[in-house]
Order: structure tokens, then C-alpha cells, then sequence
């Protein structure tokens, strides 16, 4: 098996199967319950908090663990528009184009509800600017969203930047970091934002479990429960602890925060070797999104004339796992919202890309198979 | 180690934690994906859906899963409050006074945001009656709530009966069934309700999975997403799936409807032995909650003059885990919203009860083991 599709999901890693394990089966206490079974669940809660604080140079108290970065967007998002409205502030929020849909999802619905939603677009360079969701700021914006990697294509966006505009303006600022955490060396306390959410399964955690950091810049701004009932999490987002993989979620992190630079040393060279050898073989192609400002590790290919879904086919049959677009997006193939709104002219490239995305067990020998079906592929044709 | 507390919370069984191990190794495919890793994740996720619904006997196209109980009350709730409003059919909901937090708060939320709410308190006789919903149903009327099992006496509520009147009346009706799913010998099919819930930790699967069955009447009731993405779980809940707990959770229950006649003999015996005891022992003692409707697997005692948290600290220290109340009103003991709605007038009550609640490994000398306690607890007074 060539798994070249780590954007989408990470094997869960040994060590963290382990303490998730363990877990099960030792620490089945509830965590609310107040004798020592529960307590010391409780406890392994708290540490587990206290690593990913120190981990990611936030405040333990501004973290909520949750079901994963979907439920943690959505919840961010709607706590926050719907205060600041209802604080009379505004009902207008700007957000990039290039999304995850538990962001652009949650907008539709708040569209639904009377928000108002401007999109930034990339620019001509590939580029999502600071300066247009200045431009778009008006007297009734009251939050700005941006991702900090997008998903499909690996653009940088410039969240650090945005930050601190917005900290300036007294706009709430919500940052989707998913597909940045644990692979990027950014120290999140130099992020200015109001929110940011991560997901265990993009860094070799299980699927299921992700959280959110809270910290608004403006006390007034409380966080309001998008799940009510018993009290955990600091009584805003009540339901049985899923301790076992809070824990496992952790311990990926923390082995990530050791092999962060060599794994991020590892993607720079398999990155160079992909494209020396795309250029070697002389197969025709461009890049997707911001080459400027992207991550080494995915990588979105317009493969000129090439169908994408054909390919992809060619490329399961011979074991090869990658895909065009995003996986999120439930189920059949269709052309993807992120190319459309970077290449809204070129209908063909919505439909030619692939994307790759390499994880720290990735080699160069997976890369040689991937450009020997491509050339297969061509031949055929 | 005496475990006296399944009600709070069940260990993990082995199968289960195999199970979980196993699908965390070997299904890591995001099911969203189009190559083989991930449709073969999809398909035991498929397959897991089928056999809950064999095993609930209710269509699959109508189970949804989430991350617990708490999630798919809120769910449930909010999603049929707000659309039965919206269509014009009312504000107006009528649930027991004795539902866990996770509907409570659900309902204060609604009651905010112009809800009006009706609380059934049990009667004199510790019944919650479908006559008394029938008599406070009016035009403005929406839905009916109430739960199968209570979590902290144990006392059975009238669901069968009050099903068939709410689909009389056209009333949606939601029901908590985690105090009975796994453990009591129901046909859901027979069970007339727009939804139910289920969590896997209840019944020897883990914290952090659960389950809601939406089967509206009313075609015009469709389900809205309480969390919003990329559109899994048919575009009602979206969030990347947590499969090895599904598949756990699935297993658990499996296991359990080969087992569950068994058990119920089992917990009987023990519910027989324990009152034996306490009369045998002279220990004085009323059953809280109403004793001719409940399970024989949840236990809630009035240990007059006795009182509940210094009973729990050297229960704690002998190694033996009861609870006073429900745990999940996270941490410190605070006396019983249950108990007060049943004894409103007898506030000693409140503060000298505690629960015991049996699971498939308790045993008699568990029983035995804890009236000794009991007896050094009023000897020392
Ligand atoms: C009756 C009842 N409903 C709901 C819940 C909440 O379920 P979960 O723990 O999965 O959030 C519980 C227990 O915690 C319960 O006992
Ligand atoms: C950028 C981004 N945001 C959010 C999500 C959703 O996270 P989860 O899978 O935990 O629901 C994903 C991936 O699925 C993602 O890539």
C-alpha cells in the first residue's frame, strides 16, 4: 500500500494506539464521579490538558475537547456571531473562500439566520490577502474567519497577520488550524485569535476527537455552549469525557513536538524530489494554489488534458491512495469548491487535479510508483 | 476493587476494546475517501449501521450516529423544538421533571429563546403518569419528552403509552433510552416515538459514542444538522466518523442481546439479595424513586439519618464505588434535582440517599461487602 493521502487522514501511530488502549481498559472511571476511580480519570484529563496547554503555549483553561475540528468549527463560529450580534456589534463576518465545509457549511446556516458573508477570493497570484479582508471590513463586520493551511492545496494563509488586524479592529478572529497543527513549528501564543481548532486524525490520532481554544480579546464575548446537559468542559460543552482519546490526541502531539523539524525536513526534500521528478519524466503539469506560501507536504497538481477520477481509479487498482480534492466532502467525486474559486476561468483544471499529501512514513520510492502510473496513464491514452 | 456504579458508567468489555484496537490499526481510511482503504471503512461502518438497526428493529436509514447521549438529546430536541415552531405548530413542550441534564438544559435553552415548558413531577405514588401529559397538553403543544429508565432511581416511565398518545395527538415525542438500551428486553419497533437516544458507555463500550434514531411522523419533520460540514451521516450529522467506537459500540450491544435474559435474571437475584440484606442486617432504609415500575439494576436508597457523602468517602476507602445522585452533574456532590422532584417536602431525604447500580460482574459478596460498610458507618456514629 502506497498511502499518499495524509490531508485527509493519518494512520492512528503505534504509540498512541498503546495509550489509548491502556486507557480502555484502566481508566473507565467517570470523570465527574467523585471517588477515586472517577478522580483519577479526572486526573489524567487534567494532565492531558495541561501537556497540549504547554504544548501549544496557550492557557489550559481556554482549551475544550470535543468530537473533532468539525464540531469545534461550527461551535466557534455560531458562539461567536451570534454573542457579538446580539451585543448589537454587527451582523457581518469575512471569510476566506477556500474553507473547510465545517466552516462554510456553518455560514450558510448563519446566512440563513440574517448574517451577512463575504468571501475573499485568491487573488491572481494565489494569493488570499489581509489587505482584502481589510477592505471588506465595514461598520457592521464583526468577525473575520481564515484557515491557517488549506486542506486541498496547502496555501499558507496569513493568519498571523490577519490577527493582529483584527485584534486591532476588536474583530473577533476564528483560525482553523487543522492542517497545520503539529506539522508547522508555529508557537500559537504569537497567533492573535480569538479561537483556533485542531482535529486528532490529521496528526496520527483516531478520528472522533479534536478541540477548541478559546480566548477572546473582549471579556464580554463568553463562550456559549452549542451542547448543554451535565457541565464538563468548564460547563460549556457538557458529555461524558472521551478520555482515552484526549489522551491519545495528546501523546500524538507531544511525539510530534520532538520529530516536528526532521519530519518537516523530510516533506521539503520529498517535496523537491516530486517535482524534479514530474520535470524529469516530462510530464506536463502545473502547481494549484499559492506557491509562495504553501506546506510541503500537500500538494495539488493540474495534470494538463489528464482526467482526475480515471486517474484515480488506475492509481487504487495499483494500490496508490490519493485524491482529487477534498475527502471530506462525503462520498462520489465532484469537482472541487477550492479549484473553482482559485481557478474560476479554467473549468479544466477543476477536473484535472490531484492532490498528494505525504505523512512522516513517506518515501521516495512512493513517489517513483505514484510517476510510474502517471506515465502508464498517459501512454494509454 | 467493588464496582457498584455501571450506572454512571460501564468498564470497557475486553471484546469491545479488541474490537476498537483493531479497526484503530487496521481501518485508519477516512470512509469519505473514493480508493479501496476507505470505502472498506465505509463499508463496516455500513455494516455496523445494519446491525444496530437489526438489533433495535428499526430502519438503519434512521440511526445517526454522534459523539454520545448528551449530543443526540440536544440534537433531538432542538432540531424538532425549532422546526415544529417554525411550521407554525407551537411553542409549547411537556417533559418529566426527572430527565438527566443533558435534556434539562436543552429546555432552558429553548425556554430562552421563547419556549414555553410544562414539568411532569412524579405523584405521590413516585409515578410520572401519561395521564398527567395528556391534561397538560394544550393547542400550542409541540412535543412530549420522556425518558425510558431514570439514571438515578431506576423507576420506569410509561414511554409504550405515552408513544401512542403523542402519535394520536400528532406530537413529536423524543425518549433518553440509556438507562435501558442493552439491558432491558425491548423491541424498539414497538416502541412508537419520533426519537430515541442510546450511549456506548453505558453498556460496556466506551465514553464518547452514541446514537440517535430519528423516525418522524410527520414527513414535514425533516431532521436539522446541529453541526454542520462535509455532510457524512446523510447530510444530517458531519464530522470524519469515528469507526472503531461505532464498531465497538455495535460489538457492545451485540454481545449483550445474546446475554441480556441472562443478566436481567442475574440483576434480579441481586436486587433480591440486597434488599434481603438490608432488612436481615436491621439497617433502616426507604426505596427512593416508584417501586413498582423500575429496574432491578439501579438501586436509590434513603439511609435514614445517615449521611450520603460521608457514607461515599468511606465507601471510597474501602475500595467501594457508589454514587450519591448522578455524576454526570460533573464533581462536587450537590443534593439531587431527582430526589427533590420526587420529595419536594422531605429535604433529609436529598442528602442521605445514594445509588447502587449492578452490572453484568456483580456479584453477591459485592452486596455483602458494602452492608458492612453500612453497619461500621452507624456503628462509628
Ligand atoms: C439518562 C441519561 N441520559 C443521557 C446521558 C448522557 O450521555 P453521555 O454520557 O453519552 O453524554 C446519561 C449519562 O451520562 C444518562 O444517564
Ligand atoms: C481544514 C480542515 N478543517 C476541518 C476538518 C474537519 O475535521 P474533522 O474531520 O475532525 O471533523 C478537516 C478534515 O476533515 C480539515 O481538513
Amino acid at each position: 500500500m502506497i498511502y499518499l493521502d495524509y490531508a485527509a487522514t493519518t494512520p492512528v501511530r503505534d504509540e498512541v494506539v498503546q495509550t489509548i488502549q491502556e486507557a480502555l481498559i484502566e481508566s473507565f472511571g467517570n470523570p465527574s464521579s467523585t471517588y477515586r476511580i472517577g478522580k483519577s480519570t479526572k486526573y489524567l484529563l487534567t494532565q492531558a490538558r495541561k501537556s497540549l496547554a504547554n504544548l501549544l503555549n496557550v492557557s489550559e483553561h481556554d482549551i475544550f475537547f470535543t468530537s473533532g475540528a468539525t464540531e469545534s468549527n461550527n461551535w466557534a463560529i455560531r458562539s461567536q456571531a451570534e454573542l457579538a450580534r446580539k451585543l448589537g456589534k454587527g451582523n457581518h463576518i469575512i471569510v476566506s473562500a477556500i474553507e473547510h465545509p465545517s466552516v462554510m457549511e456553518t455560514l450558510v446556516f448563519l446566512e440563513q439566520e440574517g448574517f451577512e458573508i463575504t468571501y475573499i477570493h485568491p487573488n491572481s497570484d494565489g494569493e488570499v490577502t489581509a489587505a482584502a479582508f481589510v477592505k471588506a471590513t465595514k461598520d457592521q463586520t464583526i468577525g473575520w474567519i481564515a484557515m491557517a493551511v488549506n486542506n486541498e492545496v496547502g496555501s499558507i494563509l496569513p493568519v498571523f497577520e490577519l490577527g493582529e488586524l483584527a485584534r486591532e479592529k476588536s474583530l473577533w478572529f476564528h483560525v482553523d488550524a487543522v492542517q497545520a497543527l503539529g506539522h508547522l513549528d508555529w508557537d500559537y501564543s504569537e497567533l492573535a485569535c480569538t479561537s483556533f481548532v485542531g482535529s486528532g486524525h490529521k496528526f496520527y490520532a483516531p478520528k472522533g476527537i479534536g478541540f477548541m481554544v478559546y480566548q477572546p480579546w473582549d471579556k464580554q464575548m463568553k463562550l456559549t455552549p452549542l451542547i448543554f446537559g451535565g457541565g464538563q468542559e468548564a460547563n460549556k460543552r457538557s458529555g461524558t469525557e472521551n478520555v482515552p482519546y484526549v489522551l491519545g490526541m495528546v501523546r500524538a502531539l507531544e511525539l510530534l513536538a520532538e520529530e516536528k523539524n526532521s519530519i518537516l525536513e523530510h516533506h521539503n526534500d520529498l517535496q523537491n524530489y516530486l517535482y524534479d521528478q514530474l520535470n524529469q519524466h516530462q510530464i506536463a503539469f502545473e502547481r494549484n494554489g499559492n506557491p509562495k506560501a504553501k506546506v510541503p507536504y500537500i500538494h495539488n497538481i493540474w495534470l494538463k488534458d489528464l482526467m482526475a477520477s480515471q486517474l484515480l481509479i488506475l492509481m487504487d487498482l495499483a494500490g496508490i491512495y490519493i485524491s482529487a480534492g477534498s475527502a471530506c466532502s462525503a462520498g462520489s467525486l465532484t469537482d472541487s469548491k477550492i479549484l473553482k474559486a482559485y481557478y474560476p476561468e479554467t473549468p479544466e483544471r477543476w477536473s484535472q487535479s490531484i492532490r498528494l499529501s505525504f505523512g512522516k512514513e513517506s518515501t521516495k520510492a512512493d513517489i517513483d510508483k505514484f510517476i510510474i502510473q502517471i506515465k502508464k496513464f498517459i501512454e494509454r491514452k
